[in-house]
């Protein structure tokens, strides 16, 4: 496994070879085997494989071709409607619309989705995560009739590699570990930690097309833009507190 | 791997054996090559190891005892911090104060807690979430010196297993999965789903101890009572907000 998962990648394109209904439901038993709060199992898991349905998915992912291309599509929602209809039929109230019990819910639907991956990739199959998710958890949550309680929060493309591609950069070490505090950073030593992304070749085209000056400016004015994120932030709260999920 | 995460169990006690530095830092390195969103690696994890610092965790994890037991104590923290500092070099404005960044970094940062517990337990030691790290977040940050833009969000407590305790009863698995759309529960189906864990003669200890009629309301009123969620969602978002996580 430890080998799997060091030379691990992201996989966006995939072999027509289906999953194995019996090998997808392992995978998934077990992911549910990880730790979650309080044993309430505060998600649900979705499985896509009809082509109707992932049309119907695809722009809601801004029509990454992963959606159409992959065998399965699997959205993991954060859930406590399960959890609260246990407690209305044993006449308690389960007071789950509050911020305390989504981050926990989401903590906990984030790590199934992330043993599943593991186990999944141990098994040569590819994954990739679908951010677009958060943006639109709205309309997935309708299009796959998610009652209240209930919202998307990842969803991951799955299927046999048909790509090899390399493995991307990542931070040198010292800029993720600190060792019994946070070590705060200068100026010098984020120049020194971001080297390599900013010296990167690829990095460097990524900035040419986008006509910007730097990789943090393609980043910033771009790819995560304030308005953007302040726009979708916005869409994505009201749609918590429409499924009930915050007061 | 696959063995290791079927087997799994959360492991509260642990032996006096230390983890060596390398293999520590080898779990974390292939931990950090786990799905980010956009490559920004939005997180840092703090490695607590000395005595005193464990003393001064213990209270804000309301003194469960793995944390003095265990030989390393792992927190996993949402960082916008390095983010920004790049951004500001770059002379470009992050916009990181939303709830789409924080979501998206705390999705990436239990990705990468789970990835380390999985590539953990492969190795044979044994781990456990903190749950009480989303209730004194704040007083953990200050302890482990976290700057403006860093939040403490998972804990694990990490060590060679010195129990061996049975696995935890799960939902069934018709509870969890939905076959391309969400199937919503009847009463009837809730009784079933639920009927393994309410008839569990653990449980129903538990149940008696708290002197309550059922499980449902030992969750509801005690464990995750209303009143208490309400207040630590208005901490954590107090903590959010004073952290400059969220406007």
């Amino acid at each position: 496994m430890i080998e799997s998962m060091e030379k691990r990648r992201t996989i966006r394109s995939y072999t027509n070879k289906q999953i194995d209904d019996a090998v997808l439901l392992d995978l998934l038993k077990i992911a549910c085997r990880a730790s979650n709060t309080g044993n309430m199992q505060l998600y649900s898991i979705i499985i896509t494989k009809d082509a109707e349905q992932k049309k119907k998915l695809a722009p809601t992912h801004f029509n990454q071709p992963q959606v159409m291309n992959a065998p399965v599509i699997l959205t993991f929602c954060v859930d406590v409607n399960r959890y609260q209809k246990w407690c209305k039929i044993n006449k308690t109230e389960a007071g789950t619309d509050n911020l305390m019990f989504f981050t926990n819910a989401a903590i906990d639907t984030t790590i199934v989705t992330q043993t599943f991956c593991t186990a999944a990739e141990e098994q040569g199959l590819g994954i990739c995560y679908l951010g677009t998710t958060l943006y639109n958890s709205s309309q997935i949550a309708d299009i796959l009739e998610c009652p209240k309680g209930v919202i998307p929060l990842c969803t991951i493309s799955v299927g046999y590699p048909a790509e090899e591609v390399g493995q991307q950069l990542r931070l040198p070490f010292k800029a993720i570990i600190h060792d019994e505090k946070y070590t705060d950073f200068s100026d010098e030593q984020i120049k020194e930690i971001y080297k390599e992304t900013d010296e990167d070749e690829s990095n460097k085209e990524f900035v040419k097309i986008n006509n910007k000056k730097n990789l943090a400016e393609v980043f910033s004015q771009i790819r995560y833009a304030k308005k953007d994120s302040e726009f979708f932030s916005n869409e994505f709260l009201n749609s918590l507190k429409a499924r009930g999920l915050l007061f």
